[in-house]
């Protein structure tokens, strides 16, 4: 089985390169599954329920959120309608939404997506080891689920590195998202997961952190509020992590994917 | 001008890389200059004056710090006839040696190394952009420095993203360090600086930022002291950035260079 | 000298006990000064020049402010015509207002008064230590000022502590804001300075921090955005320190004020 | 039913006030139960057992803890064979000792004694309001438990005023620890609960949260390590909470205690 996963898509310039692009992503990469992170699509702040359906139409089979889930406010109900948008794990019980959901493919392979969120940097969540052991437990790899993918949406390089090592051998990928910069580090563990610390977004990297980088250059010297926040709208890059899955659902192979925009190309 | 900037070097691990690679990469890629960041070169705690000695002989024309200047208490004294030390220049007043050297290199250039620490989820530190700008100020580029890095030891992307920026133009590389893994936006932007948001680590990628994995894997779930945070004594990458500079002190082209160990290799 | 000093004023349930209450307790504790805390008084974030104005009028000689000074963008004009309203001195070189001012009280006397934030748990400013001494090196006490006092709106005791420590014999009053309970260790330092960690703030106590209790009691369980942060609208407490305040500069005798609302009582 | 919460005994000096004055306090007070949070009473950092039985003799009925638990690592072990030691209650799951204790009393009561962790500017810990629940669920009171203590240690002032609102008629205390300094907003809450967002330390208040002020005086402005911190060694402030109970559990009165050193006296 083939695997894409894109990171944190970021408002319109995001959606523009996945919804040009993934179609002859899927086609020439053979693709058999394509899992985004979707937390900044809608403008920057969280996503609407026609953004989620944007993203299954351009190809996604599923779409995973962070810390700005709840942006958009319509995302705490169309959730509970959209079983392939998958919320962080580790927020309190009672959240709208699931964690986690089993999706089927097109090849007619069940995938187990896990998101959770990290602690470090971050807001106070519970437990994010102890929670997706849960998830994993209820759905092992190579029983029910044949592929495994586990966002973590963590600040720190530590805490996703820690979660990658636990989940060595079991998942089929762990990957971050939150920074909006992929790292280097993609790669095979020891134990057959594939790993990245942290996949970038799919934004227009002239900016920071995908936004426009006039108001957040002046704000951080200056100290004082000024204009909102709003996403760069200068051609995006597609950053993703492309792996290879074998039939013991573990990866043999891993390819960062870098098309578009400032940063460099990848083949 | 080709410099070389070589990326946090964590304990006996990375130091064995740099001195075991380093003097071929200066002959093979006839590098001009060499920087490196030494914070944890001393069994990942800080640096000693016999360690920065080892980092020039094999090669450094200056060696740069962060958070753990200090952790071995013998730099605080030894800086001060270190010339080719620099700790973050937006330390207090008062504070031990210097965050900037006009380095003069093999080919006779002049090179500025600042060297700054953020302040997004980081110790308290004065203005990091009002800091830097006074350095560069009093050595302009092209004026009194032929080359300018700039050394942004931080957590936060958008942080280190702001400085370059802000830098563009006006200098010839803003470098990130301190989360120990390579980012793969290296790049130079439209105003002529290259820019990577972080260089990585020189040291063992099968740990957790540098360290041996087991403590850190165990102490995130279970919330207890235990055993001492030990470097990772697998084989290191040596994780850097190349960077060609043109007459004016802009950059015209940046290379990633990841050699040994377990991240994918550059040419 | 006879000087009160109250803590943040929140919404219009602090403004009403101001304006109430004041007059009266200037004229029964024969008081030569008053200086207030106003960064909460305009439903609960930030201050409009009419609120400063209120303040005024009700028998403030001096605002000070905090990290919500700009909550209200209006401040960030009015308050270069607003010579009674000073904002954190540790701001970045450029911002609006100032962080000291000299005023002349109701007596004749020159009263200079200092806000600075802290750094610990709070945004990234300039160093607070450094700051304030800058200010009372131009204005020393007994010799330009007749009284200083020094507002440290931070989170940690420790660094409020700390700044206590260092003008104890060189300021008339150390007193921190921004956490919105009042401490019970107001006293006088050894040197001669009067010190409170905390003064509390001039609002519904039957809240937090001065808000309408159901929304944070909510969020801080529920992880999930909602309702706005509206201020309590019960009976406010009026919280303060009164300090005697000699010839030299220094304090003789602190009295806790807490008056109204579902505080204990001082007398 | 009479009951005293006193706060974070630090080091010898602490211990020295609580040896020496408690006697005397259960017999004027008449006493029936008393707890202490011990967390600094080694040195100012964790406790040992031979300390932890110093404070039961002393008239301890219970000891609680915080974030400098394990800084003593024998507590680790003789956690498990110490049942009036409680330590915070969210830890993760396999974390030795318990997060609560029913304690007999000496006039046969049961006292309940939860210690939880808060989570803002605190490491990450499990849903501090959720474990509670779970805990007082478990033993509620006036059935199984005929008093309730929850001692919340937090640093956030907010996070404090919403555990206290959210268990306001189901326990009889809900006292903040860790800031080392007492908050003047003793009372009993509208549904019977007694709460103070701090009850302060049992420590020598002319240093900095009980420790020798010098180092973090120098600290915290030179950004240099240096000196340990040792706790200071003056006469201790003996801080507390006296609080009336009903025989359905809940609170009639409040007293803060505040007795011996630099503080103001209570009667
Ligand atoms: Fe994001
Ligand atoms: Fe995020
Ligand atoms: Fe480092
Ligand atoms: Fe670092
Ligand atoms: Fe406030
Ligand atoms: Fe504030
Ligand atoms: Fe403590
Ligand atoms: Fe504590």
């Amino acid at each position: 089985m083939r695997l894409l996963f894109l990171g944190d898509v970021v408002g319109k310039s995001g959606r523009v390169a996945v919804t040009e692009r993934l179609p002859g992503l899927v086609r020439d990469h053979a693709l058999d599954c394509v899992v985004i992170n979707g937390e900044n699509a809608a403008h920057g702040f969280g996503i609407t329920e026609a953004i989620y359906q944007e993203l299954l139409d351009a190809g996604a089979d599923c779409v995973t959120l962070g810390n700005h889930s709840w942006d958009q406010r319509e995302a705490m109900v169309f959730i509970d309608r959209a079983p392939r948008l998958v919320r962080p794990v580790n927020y309190p019980s009672g959240t709208p939404g699931r964690g986690a959901a089993l999706v089927h493919t097109r090849n007619g392979a069940q995938v187990l997506v896990v998101n959770v969120m990290g602690r470090v940097f971050m807001d106070a969540m519970d437990d994010p080891f102890a929670a997706v052991e849960r998830e994993i437990e209820a759905a092992p790899l190579g029983r029910v689920a044949d592929a495994i993918v586990v966002d973590i949406h963590a600040e720190a390089t530590s805490e996703k590195q820690v979660m990658g090592h636990i989940l060595d051998g079991r998942v089929s990928l762990v990957v971050g998202t939150h920074t909006h910069v992929p790292t280097a580090d993609h790669r095979v563990l020891p134990g057959g997961t594939a790993y990245q610390t942290d996949v970038g977004m799919c934004g227009d990297y002239d900016g920071v952190i995908g936004m426009d980088k006039a108001e957040p250059m002046r704000r951080m010297r200056e100290k004082t509020p000024g204009g909102k926040f709003e996403p760069a709208s200068g051609v995006a890059t597609l950053s993703g992590i492309i792996v290879e899955i074998g039939a013991n659902g573990l990866a043999t192979a891993v390819t960062p994917l870098r098309v578009g925009g400032a940063l460099s190309q990848t083949a």
